[in-house]
């Protein structure tokens, strides 16, 4: 059994952190909202594979109490990912393995900086999941978990594997960390992005759009095409096929029922939206790379806008302002 | 001087009716929401050029009321373009000729269905204007109109032209109208577009952000290569210079201080938006042609949703529907 932080457990480092709880090993959740709930009562998860109940969870409130780890889960939202090294720093000794279970692109590359890149992996989790009131998941569908080594030595990502499947945690090791991230990415920037862009709409209200639906396969193209120089920029045989891609997102997103989108809950709560991961990063790698990423681009600018917006930054014109007199001679 | 029509006398047909009718013109307004107080205060104009009162002014509630005349202008909202060819037919004699003074694309070819296509021109009006109360037209600047005949006539463009300059109204006749359609949509898809994508913004925030500028100028090129490919699907030698195009529409707008755009209005009042004229027509006539326009074609998408959020027909998640439970085996 081993000994785990969950550093920022949210919705997706919360689940994942009960089941390998659920499995025995000894995790230690670094907490915020949930704190207090937590000590309390414990942290319920609601899934279809079984619902289940943690009665004692290790929950701290600063990373201090965490102790040195063998593994470290990340799982902060990526707007703190400048936080992400302080944070995990304290439990982070010479044997410890650390994985950035974020989405978007430019993860690994800061991990790096923090620590030794042979001590980091990642991790994106196709797992439908919300969380409830405090202390409580909902997990609604899927789980499987993407990783990749940052300096992708196949042995280290078999000892990731053998963590995660010993919480019956169905874990897929990419042909490489890069490849495994452009492939979430077809499916982060499509829904999250017009989730947003659409002023707070589900994944069924995309599906059912002809054009959304089309906007975001042709999203998907262009992270086929960045990504697919992305690889082989770096040297790397592995390409995504967009036509084995785009259709498996689909058929997944069809089974979601109205899923709301990670970027969307933060963009009703009025919470920093993940753009910059999800968005601008890829955005500026393609550009890098001479790659045209029209559609990304422009929902890139429009998704920031509505961030600025939503969170006051940016005013917006209302109907007052449409009654004042306007300066006659500007 | 001349009999003129002014069907769909909004903040437009208002404005150029109104300096027609000042250079001593018979001009009759159909009206909708001013009559009232046109009926009873005349039509008062806050113009840089100079400010001037009609003190009487013919208007009618219906079309009927108008009678023939030698001129229509029909400036109806392109969202009752259905509407523009029964609401002009009872004063169109063989010898009228009618002017559509609308924004977007696919406007000709219904005013062709209606009438001979030698009674039809275009009108594409470079200005900035608003409607303030009843009876009030506020013109902030510009007021140049682009015009076309719909058989491209040369003696047909120079009537229209004298008409309007003999209201001190600028008037440039086109190539062609549909170089004068496109060109004027250099402007009106990127800053019609991304005022309302963005929430609600005037043109000084698209031009403060440094991606929705670069996105203003994508879509500007990709309407240039669509209007190029369109004007040489129709055997026209005129051509739309990005170059110069351009600079020209980022200069001119750079001197509108934060403008509110003809769809923001829309979009801030709830109303209906233009988006098939504007954006939906030519997106469509983009792929006829072959022509890629993603960038076109992911604001359309987005702006034609947030027409339907806008309008009540496409409900969007609030905070109240996060705090639902979520049905746990979906």
């Amino acid at each position: 059994m081993a000994n785990i932080a969950v550093v920022g457990a949210g919705a997706v480092g919360g689940y994942y952190g009960a089941r390998l709880a659920q499995a025995g090993h000894d995790v230690r959740f670094l907490l915020r909202r949930d704190l207090e709930a937590v000590r309390a009562r414990g942290l319920q998860v609601f899934s279809p594979a079984g619902d289940f109940h943690l009665d004692h969870v290790n929950a701290v409130a600063t990373p201090e109490e965490l102790g040195t780890v063998d593994w470290v889960i990340c799982s902060l939202k990526t707007t703190s990912l400048d936080a992400a090294g302080p944070l995990s720093a304290p439990c982070v000794g010479p044997n410890t393995r650390v994985i950035a279970l974020m989405n978007g692109l430019g993860i690994e590359s800061r991990f790096s900086q923090w620590f030794e890149p042979r001590q980091v992996f990642g991790g994106m989790a196709f797992v439908c999941i919300n969380r409830g009131e405090p202390g409580v998941i909902h997990h609604l569908d899927y789980g499987r978990v993407s990783i990749g080594h940052a300096l992708d030595d196949p042995a280290e990502n078999e000892l990731l594997r053998a963590l995660l499947e010993s919480g019956n945690i169905e874990t897929v090791v990419a042909p490489n960390l890069r490849y495994a991230r452009w492939e979430k990415l077809c499916w982060n920037i499509p829904f999250n992005g017009l989730s947003v862009a659409g002023g707070g709409i589900g994944t069924a209200t995309i599906l059912a759009s002809a054009e959304l639906r089309a906007t975001a396969e042709r999203l998907m193209r262009e992270v086929v095409l960045a990504g697919n120089a992305d690889l082989a920029a770096a040297g790397s045989e592995a390409r995504l096929d967009a036509e084995e891609v785009i259709p498996r997102m689909f058929t997944l997103t069809g089974t979601m029922g109205d899923y709301r989108t990670s970027m969307v809950i933060d963009y009703v709560q009025g919470a920093e939206l993940e753009v910059e991961t999800i968005l601008g990063n890829p955005v500026r790698r393609a550009r890098e790379l001479g790659v045209p990423v029209p559609a990304i681009e422009t929902l890139y600018a429009i998704v920031a806008n509505a961030d600025r917006v939503r969170r006051g930054l940016q005013p917006v014109l209302t109907g007052a302002d449409l009654a004042q007199p306007r300066p006659v001679h500007p």
